[in-house]
């Protein structure tokens, strides 16, 4: 199984923020977003390992500035690292100004995805080939939050998650 | 007031089948994806102008193949041509082979869109420089399909369609 | 295979603009529109042909006017012809005033369908016979669609679409 | 205020079950049916007293039989009898079959709207004058449901509900 | 088959009035209400037939309050009796005022459910045994309700409706 | 500000799972789940601190089992710990097997909420006081995740993450 670069898997998922979608403050629901980039990160998954997907875990979503009601939002998905059956997709969300056209960074998020085949059986994925520096950064990283998860799930013991250990000694 | 081109305002909207959104042979339904398309295409019009948009006409939409539940579409949105206030809108719509991920073309549309002011007057819209071969056929189609629009409405007669005329003469 | 009248299957939608469905001027979303005249349309066809029926096209609409937040609007759909398997819908779209109960007209589109058997084959469909002078001119108009249709599609050479030509010179 | 006919404030919504609106069992969802019926009956309230209304209670709604997805399902709604301020709606749904095209009663429904202004006080509306025998018997049978609600919330003594206890004496 | 209390299949379901949930008014739609009530007197039945169950009918609902777009909605549901393969399931629905915490009644409303199986025939379910005094009241009440639904669907002489006719002579 | 309990703004949604929910394997959508958390979680922070909130983050979301289409789903919610502005929510998410009407927890999810006030501002809220020894554990984990994240932002150096850091060395 050869080895797949973040962008052929790539996700662009541009859409409105419809009136159904807001919260009484008149911006974009954070659980729509989640469900947005939920389907952007299923999609990118299923790209790269060409098989069904399943969410496994979201890993972390930070909310950094409110979306209002009728902007326009990017959401650009890509697999920053594959583990046997696992992807783990980094999305970042975006959106734009619309006088000067201008887009805005406004949210990350990491969800874990898990390829399985019609009976739900976890199957192999392609590795991947990061091929720019940023997609580097995410790829090592990737494996520090992998063995936190592990440790956290009491699966790793802390000494052994040594790339992890690292940042703290 | 600068031309700008089409691949400025380019929209690419990819997503799921998602159940909700399936006709009674489980295909995704024609007025789910036309008012997808109406969204990417109202995105696009609302980049190139920089104004709120709202949807004048669907010209043409001819739906090529059914598009399956659990499919990734992706609807590609450009400008092909702007006329005083009004911006004619193409679209391709793809689906993708999960095994071997090659994209299909299943759909094509073209919608227009009138920029208005915050009070919904029609404001100005840049013009149109198309860049590459499509890209000028579709500008040049644009024209005719104008006339066609004006004849069928009445308010222009069928012999001073020059453009359009050629076609039968 | 008996022809049979636009008014055996014509198709009235009466329902509310909800908040879910209006865009960031607070009228009914493009989108939305399409897709219940989509609905309509279908259901109209399923009526003549007593079949399941698939979106072929969306041959033209018109927005005329913004339909606001909470407004009752109502969608008449009629075949106006078949031809073969296919039946061209016309939809004349109204909202009313509260005060007066006075309705306006403020769409008109043009939708085809395809009638097909359980596994997606298209099958024979009965003809329309006209009764009103509106239906007749529909009638009449569907044909030079039709043949601009096919032109278009260039399956069809302009100098043979008789009634269509007839318009230009 | 003048009275009114029933039938001048009728309202009939043709609609498809979909694929978003069914229960485990593959049938219309009762609570989709519940809220399709109260759009239709407020709208008919409205159009009967050209004012704002909004929903006072639900009197009695009998599921008959179950409606598959992909039905065509009409609810047609027509207003009973008007109290002051408030209007019983009666609404009768049907389906149709495919095939023969032929139309099957399958559910029946009262609801009752108040007129309102836009501060949500209520107004009068106008009265309401039979013309048909049904329209005659669901007038009268308003009147002892209006007691009926009366009593059992406590704002009638039973023997002061002449009508009502005329059933049981 | 042992009786049940109805405290064993209580449903709580608290949520937010969302924005496409809502009227003209910005308040919650009935019939966005009704279809979350339908699908807490579902579970409720479901849980005490431990079955699949159908909405038979909607005996009564009242809508008390308006419910503004933001609020917290609680729908609470219990079984009030059962009979043969019927059960009666009695719902009250609550608000709460951010700054006080405190919670108001605003609506109440009566369901009835029939426990089917596989095929869809109706099945026997569990006896209701009361606990709280509220919880007699509702259970000695739906004798009555349901003597006067087979009284009004003309399936029960109003002679023989003894607990209901009490209420009269 | 006095401290408050978890139970006191323990939040329960139980709902079923709807067909417009569901993904390809016929399963609960994640992004949907995601979002219904994101709802409870945020009745919740809402209750705690008497405020309008927002979504923060998304800490941690592993998704065990799947949940099929027509489950009953009950999502419960409890602030752990709060910091100054924000509070931490810990989700854990039960299904019912129907026959024997056991519960098994399927999800645990950690959402992160701020209080603002109407123009958004951060305010201040009531701290925790755990009952439960879960309570406990969870309100001392809330800390350790509070390092991390902030480890993580670069907005704190590891070792001043004194609780955190004593994992790993």
């Amino acid at each position: 199984m050869e080895a797949r670069t973040p962008s052929e898997s790539r996700t662009v998922m541009t859409d409105l923020v419809l009136p159904g979608e807001t919260n009484p403050l008149n911006n974009l629901f954070g659980g729509e977003l989640l469900a947005r980039m939920d389907r952007a990160a299923g999609i990118t998954a299923g790209r790269h390992s060409r098989r069904i997907v399943v969410t496994a875990s979201v890993n972390h979503v930070a909310f950094g500035k409110a979306i209002p009601l009728g902007s326009v939002v990017t959401v650009e998905a890509k697999v920053s690292r594959a583990f046997n059956s696992s992807m783990e997709v980094v999305l970042d969300v975006y959106t734009e100004d619309r006088q000067s056209g201008h887009q805005t960074k406004v949210n990350e998020a990491i969800y874990t995805f898990v390829a399985v085949d019609e009976t739900g059986a976890p199957v192999k994925v392609p590795e991947i080939k990061p091929e720019t520096e940023l997609e580097q950064q995410r790829y090592d990283a990737a494996l520090r939050r992998k063995q936190l998860s592990l440790v956290l799930a009491g699966k790793m013991k802390p000494h052994d998650a040594t790339e992890l250990k690292a940042l703290f000694v």
